[in-house]
């Protein structure tokens, strides 16, 4: 175990990764789980290996205990996905995002070092984009750090957003990217916020595979995926006989994180 | 892009100015953005060129996305207006205000060191005066390190604060001034608090040009503050027919920010 | 006194322990004092003398003052328990934990780091399952960073936990023991949360005596928790009057502290 | 002006002091401005004059405006009184409590550190017990860092506290006295803490003054105490006419600050 101090986080690294034309995927976790549950599928389907584990006196004062009693401390992983195509995916998740607004900072920068120091040159986050109410659409919305690459996600059906501003670590990894000689961008999957979300993960992973030109297997998050949306379809008939009569729910995009 | 760590907060330079005797104004965004409206105005009409940019690990943890989906990182931001005139400006602002106490005086403190090291004197902030009412008058406020400079505010009109608080960075700002040999001083224009206040940014301007003796272009902030006042008459007539036979509203200034 | 500055601790040396093959064991205020009491009857019982204070930026910011009108800051103390037996017991333990995510990490880390420095190979840290209702049962519950060490926890009576959070020091202490070479385990006493409850206390020191085969002399905590008992029975005959005849409370787990 | 960098504290050094076997008279704003009024008086009838500024990054984030429009940063001020008797005194006052557990750690650190290298023996925080009700009586109330000095409170009539927490920076100063070699004590005044209170600040002088065998001449404090008791004294007749035949207040002391 190799240790290092670096504004307050502690690294622990497994292995040096030798990533061929990286690209970073960033997911967190948050409302939805869309980001988690995507680069979950990453790692699983590109049999990813963590080669660092990044600790942090910012993340929430907890130990983990998984469903053997093994307790864990709260950590941020980088994973290296061999996809034996154009590129590699270095991937970065958490047990949790930081607790506090220097912490996600940290945080960020230390994955965007960590990501130039791999020769990064595009960074991709995946979020969700809460809509409060639930949907037939699996829209995945996007912004980007140029104009050209946000012209890109229009070509394959990523809708992009207007003004607002992208929560977390999501927000910052994105247009920090640019400081670090990279491009960023982030892909955010319509969901209604109430539900983990794979059918969102699913729409968000299709969109990135197409963005990336790297072929992504999304079989089994597809099986998620359906399980989800008899769920969501049964959520939707109950909500429709309850409203039947009354002006029904607008479907406005309400938040984004 | 050269990068620079100081205090936590990141710096991107741009170019480097080469001021004649320049003063530094500072506005930053909060009620009425009566200040951030002034110096918008500032760098537009003087066509200020950005020449560094301050990242902070204390601003709010967004990415903010701008209406072509174009996600860029909260900043600070340092501006150059060649005026043509006896006194050259550096404008600072911001996206937004640091998120902790810790965040604002360290901004603040980089402000101050950066404007020192270009041979600054003087320092005006411009911020808000809130009444909390409507008023047909715009008073501008103001404090200053010095009485020789509260003296001279007072010739130009200007009613000088008489025990209070500045808050934020305006107050650390005019505050802290003298800690780095300058003047400060901070020019408050009155403002309800409830609407975006170009007439108090123009007000506020035109004190800051006759206390400068630097001539400001208010043209086109001219035109912003007839619209806004136009809907504060309307807004007015309407409470004065809501309040008629009852006691007016004292106009009474309440709190400064 | 020499003093040491270690990332914002301040640390007051009172001599240099030299313990046999020793094993932390960490107890911190919180719910029901389970912890607190445990390792205060550890330090009683071996004639613990503290050999290490540790003052902290983070700790709430009061000065305590005892029975006799002494004031003494907040500190964290560092015990050698000579046991004469296989193993020494190193104790950690502190007025109060600190107040903020980023002071409970840094303390955490600070009492691992000396733990190593003095040969430590396992640490356990003594809290409070938390259930919101009294008990007949004393279950103890616990977690630890390897699946043999849950095993040998399973043989001696405790309960293994299956997922959930361990939180303040007790749970990063634990976590984080394998980043500095160490096993961890956490033994939490059930309790209900409403007293302070040194039956709880009793029965973690129990399953720890046996899991460290070092032999604890039990008498005095034993005799306050005879007392407790009488009050805790005294508080379900009138729970259960009052009751009588209502669904009663379930004894099901709720919370871990 | 030399500014220093000191944990996050910035040093304005005026002049270097040369005190005569110093003591530490420490008194922050809190409830009753009881401890800023003594030491305000102390600075006022010894003629003190200031040889150091600190301003923090964890004072309020503000800037002060005097009556005369005069802005000023927060900060905390060193006063060197030169008393001609036995003991010079070092006062510390400042305009605010840092708005941060660890501002208030760090302040107090820099304070004692100070008082250290000037040779300052003892150091005595000036302090409110607050009652929550208005009281004939002016009783002091003391703590201590050594039992001999509770003792000498006793004799000079000062009724030494029995558990309890001293909070903010009057109790971090005295408790942490010892850690720089020094003797600390808290002289807290008895006050409704409703008023700003100059009755207890003299009676906190008085028992000051006793202990240290330094004569304060109290007279202007005296006079304020004075008006103060005519105003509390018309409070409590109307307090006593509206409480007529019901149960009165107990005068029991609430809560320490």
């Amino acid at each position: 175990m190799s240790s290092v101090e670096d504004r307050g986080i502690t690294v622990n690294d497994l292995f040096v990764p030798d990533p061929k034309s990286p690209i970073l995927i960033c997911g967190m976790p948050g409302s939805g789980y869309v980001g988690k549950l995507a680069v979950d599928h990453l790692v699983e389907s590109f049999k990813g290996r963590k080669f660092a584990e990044a600790y942090s006196a910012e993340f929430p004062p907890h130990g983990n205990v998984d469903d053997g009693g093994v307790v864990r401390p709260i950590a941020g992983e980088y994973y290296l996905c061999e996809t034996g195509q154009k590129h590699d995916l270095l991937i970065f998740t958490a047990d949790a995002q930081p607790a506090t607004t220097n912490g996600e900072y940290e945080m960020s920068e230390w994955v965007l070092e960590r990501a130039r120091m791999h020769g990064v040159k595009q960074v991709f986050s995946l979020a969700a984009f809460i809509t409060g109410s639930f949907s037939a659409d699996q829209r995945v919305f996007g912004a980007a750090t140029s104009l050209e690459l946000t012209r890109r996600m229009k070509e394959h059906g990523v809708k992009v957003m207007k003004e607002g501003a992208i929560s977390g670590m999501n927000g910052i990894v994105t247009g920090m990217a640019v400081l670090y000689g990279m491009e960023g961008a982030c892909l955010l999957g319509e969901t209604s916020g109430y539900l983990v979300d794979p059918v969102a993960s699913e729409a968000v992973l299709d969109s990135l595979s197409k963005l990336l030109t790297v072929k992504i297997d999304l079989g089994s998050i597809r099986d998620k995926a359906r399980e989800a949306k008899q769920v969501i379809g049964q959520i939707q008939r109950m909500t429709e006989q309850e409203n039947a009569g009354r002006p029904g729910p607008t479907g406005q995009p309400g938040y984004i994180g």
